[in-house]
């Protein structure tokens, strides 16, 4: 596996390798499971790997983690290569913005609720840079988690709506054994909160378990019982828990039928989690 | 030459020949010698030509010309063919827009100043449609003429800042006779206006005559001067006239050693024509 940091590097090495099928992991890095089994899918459907590590500050809001976000390049470059990565893209701030990035991309309305009624401007940041990712490696297959269910939502609108042409690949959200989602945040966590963090698992699962059994008649008392749950931790501040259609985000009238995203962000300290299950 | 009216056609067509140079040229159709002219240029640097004929609805505002707008695809397949282009791709609205269009590609900045704030949206709608060409054609070069300035340096810096894998080239303006800009919309004028029509032309080329020979020393002067020569025209009704620096399009505050561009729109009628001139 070789690491480059240039763009152009970038497209000097694929260069050689357009007739080979690509795929695209991007990434800001500090890869945990769910970043390597994306590498894994990745590797069993492409011929070239890309892997792309970068922090990328456009989709950082003022008073965000941007600056403390966790970073370890010579880690990830080691568990890069160990899942089969072929190319590892490490790009400064200044290479991926040389200039003041006036064109944003932006896709409305799934950009709305969830997470981005949270963090104003953030998908805008995230569509932006996948847009120059996908310049950039011109891959034929993207991959992205389930954890992040609206971005990747949104990233696949985006794709369809501008005709990218890539197939985009959302893979399932890789849990700790005790459930907690994968995330490169999770180690902000005390080990008080740690213990907490379980919470969003396991108010999720048990939700649809009773939903399985017919238990609600409208999304209002699943977010009631979500949040009921959730409140048994006291270090846990909801950010919200939320039911809409999936994969559109609309909101939901009618249960019966309808395939569902429950999603909930909560707030340990100053760290926020997100966790989503998609119920039909 | 062949007509397509289909993304995947387009791709189907260009697929075996990814290894050729491939020239893209954008247009609304109504095909003109300013677009013939780009479709040579493109034809004597690529191996093969793409010219895209498609009145994009997303870049015209309420109260515009959208539905009148000149169309005449029989005869743009005419010329096109003499010109050397060697695929026509002519897609409908649904084509393109399959789904109401979420996403959007907007560069800030560039866009507010001259056509920009009389046509609020407009360049939002030229570089989302723009993004969706490049990423159907996939094109090593795409072709635009200077008489749309701002529309050259807006596209320019979406190429840029998203890292489009295109080599972006500009034309010079091709004129008429008496130096009327081309354009499709010359064909609304009324014979008075026509006539009239001149104007542009003339305060430009008569302006720059001025200012070679060092005859102002602010851009408040030239714009007086152009106005003053526009409205010796009953029939013309000024939308602006504007001196900026280029290709940033930012504010004049020092003339000398400045490249500077001289960009007027004004109505005759309803017919809204610009023109520009690059002093340097």
């Amino acid at each position: 596996m070789e690491v480059v940091n240039q763009i152009a590097s970038v497209r000097d090495r694929l260069k050689q390798n357009r007739h080979k099928k690509i795929g695209l992991v991007p990434t800001m890095g500090y890869l945990h499971e769910g970043h390597l089994s994306l590498i894994r899918e990745a590797k069993a459907n492409c011929e070239v790997v890309v892997l792309s590590v970068f922090v990328n500050p456009l989709q950082f809001g003022p008073g965000e983690d941007l600056s403390r976000y966790p970073r370890d390049l010579q880690r990830d470059i080691q568990v890069a290569k160990e899942a089969g990565a072929d190319l590892l893209f490490a790009p400064s701030v200044e290479e991926m913005y040389p200039h003041p990035p006036l064109t944003q991309v932006q896709v409305k309305g799934l950009t709305e609720p969830l997470c981005g009624s949270s963090r104003p401007g953030h998908f805008d940041g995230v569509t932006t840079v996948v847009a120059k990712l996908l310049h950039i490696v011109e891959p034929d297959h993207i991959y992205f988690g389930q954890k992040d269910a609206q971005q990747a939502a949104v990233i696949q609108r985006m794709v369809e709506d501008l005709h990218f042409p890539v197939h985009m690949v959302t893979c399932p959200t890789v849990r700790e054994e005790d459930g907690l989602a994968m995330s490169s945040r999770n180690v902000y966590l005390t080990p008080e909160e740690r213990s907490q963090a379980t919470i969003l698992y396991r108010s999720l699962s048990e939700g649809e378990k009773l939903w399985r059994q017919g238990h609600w008649l409208n999304s209002k008392d699943i977010v009631s019982f979500i949040e009921d749950q959730i409140q048994t931790q006291p270090l846990a501040k909801i950010d919200y828990v939320q039911v809409l259609h999936f994969p559109d985000l609309e909101p939901v009238h009618e249960l019966t039928g309808s395939t569902l995203i429950v999603a909930v962000a909560v707030y340990f300290g100053k760290t926020r989690l997100i966790d989503n299950m998609i119920w039909n």
